[in-house]
């Protein structure tokens, strides 16, 4: 039968319409055999170490249709990316003590009945927690979003916002092993010093001082941008725009500061992308995993020789979990925000 | 030391701001010898037969900086596209008698003394005019756009905006050689029914009698768009956005609806590229001018069989071009805008 545990979980209260607040969720203690129940073949159960907080999962808070995600169901407990060890299972794939990553519930345990999304921890040198950072999806989405949408090339010119993140740190140096010159904008003095002491960023600024968008960025690339990696959209977009190259290329990954907004904000000179032949392309990293592997074969080598680096943001406890997610969109976090669940 | 001859030429009186009205232009006369001076080696000199309207004018009339292409000098003539007759050649490769179609002045005779953007006229058996629409700028905009920029595959759902235009109505006809389903808007039933008696449009609607971009579209396209070929911006892109499919393309040929606009208007709904990996690409068709002989060996066919047909708006004599040119941002023109000069 197993052991029957307390499983704590993180509910969704309902639907929320623009932003998020730390009441919109609840914390619940329901129980959970620790085997899979009959019938379930193909699933996994798992005790979760790590939950990674993450933008799009917003999205998920909110009740859309057609979107490239499901809404959550109100009243049950979230989802998203985190680490897991398998306490039992019944798919080949996986075996019980083995470690994994990828999509999980915002609880102690899971019962992961389509683990599709579910990938094995490689490599057991490097720190678990990051597996739902630099090793994970947010890896994958700088890597995916820099090298495959934006082909840079040596000395171009690269701008990252949201630069201290979970994906932009990674970007700024990607950006520099690609020998690019980059600058990225955070909200802090405590992040653009990370930017600039710590993840090797050419330059940074922090977007909450500058007035004008515009003529922060005309200051930091007098001679344009050639690639723009996108977090944060909105006006901060409308003045990259105003200052890309011609034949720039801008990788479109997010655009947190819009997402608890009751109305976007409008871009309102796209005729730029004529103008200065600007390619400007969204992506979801999901649709790119078959590079997983080319992706760590770069990118290992890079952490072990001290070349990469990663700042994380652990909250310790399932309880603290709805409070780091809600921080995200006020920028609360310095580097990736994980939270812990337990260790191993 | 040649004829000298009265030379009607169409003035720009002075910078426009945002929309041009006839009254920006004016009508004068001088003096030109027909012989290339002395001391102007690799000029041509030419008899302009037919000039093309061309919304990328407007922006030429004002007072921009780092613009694509240079602002027009006031109190001089201006400059576009056009057809016509070699009177004198200091450059090799153009010999007296020749026909060539390129960059011109608008006015009688030009002397130019940069002739880089002058082509050949290569088949005499079509009509002349056409250099200024399918078989030049246009025909390779609609070419470059459509083809190299949304490779589009067949059985795609492609929404052409100013469909009956001189490069829309050649986007829509390309779509239906490449087995595409395209649907185009315009502004009036007349161009309505050009669209899809004339063009071969599979469907076709008057945009000024739609309340709701939006729910047109989603009319049109009840599984979406997955190419779409833009000519005006503003809220007719957002509401593209709404209605594009996973992995479009929207080729940014154009925003006439923004040209005459003081402030344009905002595109709201961005994050669209993301949730549905959309690509959105710019271009101006000058940087894809080497690919014209392959563009040419396709199109030239087409016309010849009777496959593809190509409707003209021809205004007769120069006097009658400043109205021309301004009837283009109110949809006057019914297919491409063309100013007949002199008929060789």
């Amino acid at each position: 039968m197993g052991e029957e545990m307390n499983n704590k979980q993180v509910i969704l209260n309902n639907y929320v319409k623009a932003s998020v607040k730390e009441s919109d969720m609840s914390l619940r203690t329901s129980k959970i055999q620790l085997k899979i129940p009959s019938g379930c073949d193909g699933a996994v159960l798992v005790k979760n170490l790590y939950l990674s907080c993450d933008p799009y999962m917003l999205s998920r808070m909110k009740k859309l249709e057609g979107h490239y995600v499901a809404s959550y169901t109100p009243d049950s407990p979230i989802t998203g990316y985190g680490v897991s060890k398998v306490l039992d299972s019944s798919h080949p794939n996986f075996k019980t003590g083995e470690l994994v990553w990828g999509g999980t519930g915002w609880e102690e345990y899971s019962l992961i009945k389509d683990p599709s999304l579910l990938f094995k921890v490689q490599d057991k040198d490097l720190p678990l927690s990051y597996y739902t950072g630099i090793l994970g999806m947010p890896g994958m989405t700088a890597y995916v979003g820099f090298f495959e949408l934006c082909s840079p090339k040596k000395g171009e010119t690269v701008y990252v916002s949201a630069a201290s993140g979970a994906v932009g740190q990674l970007v700024g140096q990607f950006a520099k092993t690609a020998g690019c010159y980059v600058v990225g904008s955070a909200g802090s003095k405590e992040k653009v010093d990370l930017l600039k002491n710590k993840f090797g960023f050419d330059d940074a600024f922090n977007y909450k001082e500058e007035q004008d968008y515009n003529a922060a960025l005309k200051r930091y690339f007098p001679d344009g941008i050639d690639i723009y990696f996108e977090n944060v959209g909105g006006k901060m977009l409308e003045a990259v725009l105003n200052n890309m190259k011609l034949f720039g290329r801008v990788a479109v990954c997010g655009m947190i500061s819009q997402y608890s907004l009751e109305q976007p904000e409008g871009v309102h000179n796209l005729s730029n992308l004529i103008t200065k032949r600007v390619r400007m392309e969204g992506f979801i990293v999901s649709d790119h995993y078959h590079l997983y592997p080319k992706f760590l074969e770069m990118v290992v080598p890079l952490i072990k020789e001290g070349k990469i680096t990663y700042v994380e943001d652990i909250a310790e406890g399932i309880e603290s979990a709805p409070g780091a997610l809600v921080g995200l969109f006020s920028g609360r976090n310095v580097g990736k925000q994980v939270v812990a669940v337990a260790r191993e």
